[in-house]
């Protein structure tokens, strides 16, 4: 992720929690006193965000040394030290929160992306997100779920065609939205059709689109999609995914499992920051 | 909370989903045709953020009528709709994902802040969120504890006194880091001090700072900390308060307890848009 | 075009050209007074964007009415007039020349589209464009360039996967370098990849990409590697396409002409404002 | 130009081309792989921009060596190198298309103002810029008219009178629209009025303006103003005075010539970047 | 004044005030009521600012009617009332602050300004500003400085050439000086040169730039400056002249009498805002 | 005061200032040449702001060396040496006027602070400033108070609650604004009330208030109003103190003299740059 993507996210993180300065440090530093602080795990976990975590650092005070002790995507234990912080204290201190909340939040992804990976080993699906993300934070959430093994739906409106209910509704038929849509959208992207019953996956296909979402369905519909798709499409299993359901979702042969959990319901990571 | 406050948040929610343009809506309504939609509800919340889920519907076309069927912190119940829209359909499903990723996430926090609220009845605890935020949405998070009937611990690093440990071990004694802070920070401020021991407690009485924060503390050393401070403080407990917890601590006596976990670990509100 | 998109670039348009005010009609107009206006043509072409005009007097002065007598993709013969403007003189006089270098410089790429377009008349040919758009620009003028009947090739670097061929330099191979692509860019893009040569066609036809640009190829080569290929990827004739090849090089067989200089060397359509 | 002055629009142009980062690159290079690069030439002109092109290397990546070769104003031949990179691939494979397109603009610029200018020799003529430039460039454009050997016009609305015939016309005559301006403007601005008959002329004269502006008048009628004028003001020739025009507008005696072309259908100058 | 060049001065500037929120006004009015306030006078001036006042309140609540009593320019007494406000009252409370900031600072420079015209009445003197001005206000206090009946010397760096002191002592002499500026900066500006004694005057002269400026001169050098320069280029009195001095520098008869003290060290105007 | 508080600031002066380039500087500096140059006072005072002006030379040309000879805080006699600058010529003179415009300014406002805590001095009374400072420089006017010896009263509209006049009219009594204000602005802020008269002193006591603001009171109601609160609450006197007054509303026994002229009245302090 090149940080010309984050730097601008990470700025205004800092000017939100810095409102008009650190009155607490500012008051009990006054000598530029310089230190060490490690942040550490306090649970199990995957890393994400090593480089954004430094990049608030950066910000608040070039002096300050960030060395990163593992790489984004390394498996974590509790005591595991992510990384060492050598510099003025002060400016550790103002910086902890905001590079917490950022690397807590995508490890957080991360943590549970990997987790669901695991549970669809064996199938042949693979786990990936959606557009419910944080305002503000999708370069870095997508990128925490591409940490932790999974991979991105499309990344925003103009990323890919995916034709919806909505659509479909207003447009008369999925022919007429695909027909209205070949028309205009360019040879660039790919086009994806959202399918709530069989026969929609038939019209679909008729279509020819280049993947089909299966939307809310049982595991028994799930299974007879795929073998009516037959391998012809990509194939994507998406709505209401928990975690518990994620294995007998993946064994009904579908390609592809979207979980918007992984970024809208997200548990950060127990991670914390401590002067040594 | 005013409209000033999250306006360019919601721009920059809105041109990180819509990227070049919504490429699908823009190929499938060609003649702006205009309809109805309607927000409800999936589960059971409380509900906060409609005028933020308005603004985002005003920026993308002012011609959008958003009409708000409920008021910021109100009890929700599957199937209720919280707001009916009318306009153009493109500009209604173009800014659909960005409105409910704001709606879901404030009401998610403000359904969990309302749970924990009703945990700590009968007791003279009162319910606190902490720092822990999702970068770039503070405001938006802090007006949610609110509405759920949580109160805001402070908005940034100028909002008030927090000497924490870090803060301590380098000043020495809490005595010494409150003395600091007493000659710089002006008198239009609290100031807390958190403690770890019971000596912490007695030391931070003695320098009659205006709330005590109890860290990670047992249970039975939160009642000690309690009938040592006697009301002359006020005292927050602090520290991995999870759900199952809040009745237990509160029944310590404490006055305040911060839960990071209402915006660090979110669970988004089940909300949908419906075209009708 | 989503206003959303272009609002920022035209507020930046104003502030340059403003500086510190219009001394000029400042100086002049000091009783409010109100006019009419007309923006005329006066040569041949195909206009391409009004809103964009609109939105430039909208934010000088909200009192000015813009109303267009075209509509973008309409042809263009001299004299013909695309607006009536009526409202405050200063503010009109004040936008003048912002709006026409928005609205000269768009029509100037959608009528070279639209030649292109029609010079590929009878043949399966389509005209696309390239990145080579005015830095700041780029969603203007990839909306012109659909505006004179063309197609977007990517809108940036995040839509699609090119591999060019100094990306296949340091891969080593166009099959290393897919390879690579396909672990890590995920499901929803496309993969186009640089020919220079009928070898390099075959090996991208071997790794089942979806788009094979032919750079820089003789008439002779173009014809050889659209038999090769013979419909089973997308073929784009790219590099130094001057108008007067595009007859002979759209005759090849290619499906998609890609051509730099409707955006790199774009000669501005002839408008004027007049005060009527 | 000072740097403070292009920053912004470089990061504005890499962030449009960007999206949400460099897919095809991420994807190939995962190992940092450092390398060589050269932009070259591949027709003849004049150079300019190239700190410009520095600029975004050094914003996608400081450790991108980048080192000209030339300077700006120097003429250029098929095959120069302009500069030599080094550092990380992938970054200058990021930045490769944002960089050429600045460079090859404003090369543009520059070699169409030097051809300009090589037309007058001979003459006491000077060829001076428009306000017609790219919306958002204005800075960059002027700068390359400079670096051609050209002089600018008013870099914006504050810089300068100019009371134009939509002026005129709505203060009813040149002197009326003089006094009026005289009685605000202040002492700083010089003040030019545009003229289409001889009659204007004698009223601008009359008036003791700065600069007249002969707007499209045919070569007698310029002939016949610039003895009217007789070296009391400066004299502005201006109006669709195309390449093949210049010459023969420069014997008339003026001395300015301005240009709209140079800026508002430039044609890119044919670079190249590659990796070596 | 363009409304365009001051809305992003009042959106920072509320924005700054803001902070998090009104807390004071959010907690005390819950029922949007509505109600009036009046600004009024409490002491002798000139008011300017007004559409600046309004532009606060526009920005914070848009159904803040703001009723200006009298313009940009008029004399007032105190008492005077300067506008009337109608509308939410929290929002006129939130916005008063701002508004009043902005209305005292630009009507304290039109008071003063106006006082120093009235005291070079009956000389040929016009009173002129410096770039002397509050960073990041300087459109609107030039604009102040108009309204108090002053003019404004240039905006900024690039409005016109001053070669002061220091450019002088590095180029070597005025001369040198003068033809560098010649040969680079364009027919469009005017040239100042700063003078600090009678040789430098003539050399100035010999020069024919436009403006002389009698940098810190006595009165009687000033004098005998004045009629060596003798109406060939306007003349300009400079450095420390307070408000006692400036009868007596305007009789030397000098035509401008640059006062940085407007704007350095203006005294705001007392006018308070009460809800009646 | 973090530099992150501002660089924005910072940035925005430095374009203001620069416009599209010094046109005059660019003139006459071509080949880079380096020099020194001090910055000196003119006059007695005490200096604040070298970090700002450091901040403008460091963004206008990194090679620029600004090395301080004092510390914010220190007192100034004229001929006093505040930095030493070395390098590039060019950038020293583009950067003179913004770094002394802010420079001047706070050393301005900090020289009067000191000022006015020399007058209190013997007395138990603090000086503090308002929000009445310059519209976008509040952080650096409120670090100048401190920097002079004041204490700052609130930053922002969140940074504390005051109930003034206008609130309380509104609500109807004091007891019932502070009650509303109780019910909903959380346990970090402290209230502090307007009190025109002794009742109102005793109805804001008898409401446990933080600090009592006793507004434009005689020197005989200011004593009986500090015999009436007895130590009870802060004592905040406020309205209209001049320089004059300070001293003998000081021996009242207020705490806290709250001074607006201190920043909406500021005397720039005089100093000035030299090439050496």
């Amino acid at each position: 992720m090149h940080r010309f993507l984050y730097r601008g996210i990470v700025a205004a993180a800092i000017a939100e929690d810095l409102g008009s300065g650190d009155r607490t440090t500012d008051s009990i530093f006054l000598l530029g006193e310089t230190g060490q602080a490690e942040i550490v795990a306090r649970e199990e976990g995957v890393v994400a965000g090593l480089a954004v975590a430094q990049e608030v650092f950066a910000q608040i005070d070039t002096r300050i040394n960030f060395n990163a002790c593992l790489r984004d995507g390394d498996h974590l234990r509790p005591a595991d030290r992510l990384a060492l912080l050598q510099g003025p204290v002060s400016g550790i201190l103002t910086g902890e929160r905001v590079a917490l909340n950022f690397l807590q939040r995508m490890s957080g992804i991360a943590t549970a992306t990997s987790r669901a990976v695991a549970s669809v080993r064996g199938t042949k699906a693979r786990i990936v997100d959606t557009r419910k993300t944080t305002p503000g934070l999708r370069v870095l959430e997508k990128y925490a779920v591409r940490t932790g093994g999974g991979e991105n739906h499309r990344l925003n409106l103009s990323d890919m065609i995916l034709i919806k209910d909505n659509h479909i509704r207003c447009a008369g038929t999925i022919t007429e939205a695909v027909d209205r849509v070949r028309k205009r959208c360019g040879f660039t992207v790919k086009i994806e059709v959202e399918a709530g019953t069989l026969p929609d996956v038939q019209e679909a296909l008729a279509n020819a689109v280049d993947v089909i979402m299966l939307d809310n369905m049982t595991l028994e519909m799930l299974r007879e999609a795929v073998k009516l798709i037959n391998g012809r499409t990509l194939v994507e299993a998406s709505g209401g995914i928990t975690p518990d359901r994620i294995k007998e979702v993946a064994a009904t042969g579908v390609d592809l499992l979207s979980l918007g959990y992984l970024t809208h319901s997200t548990r950060s990571l127990d991670l914390s920051l401590k002067v040594i």
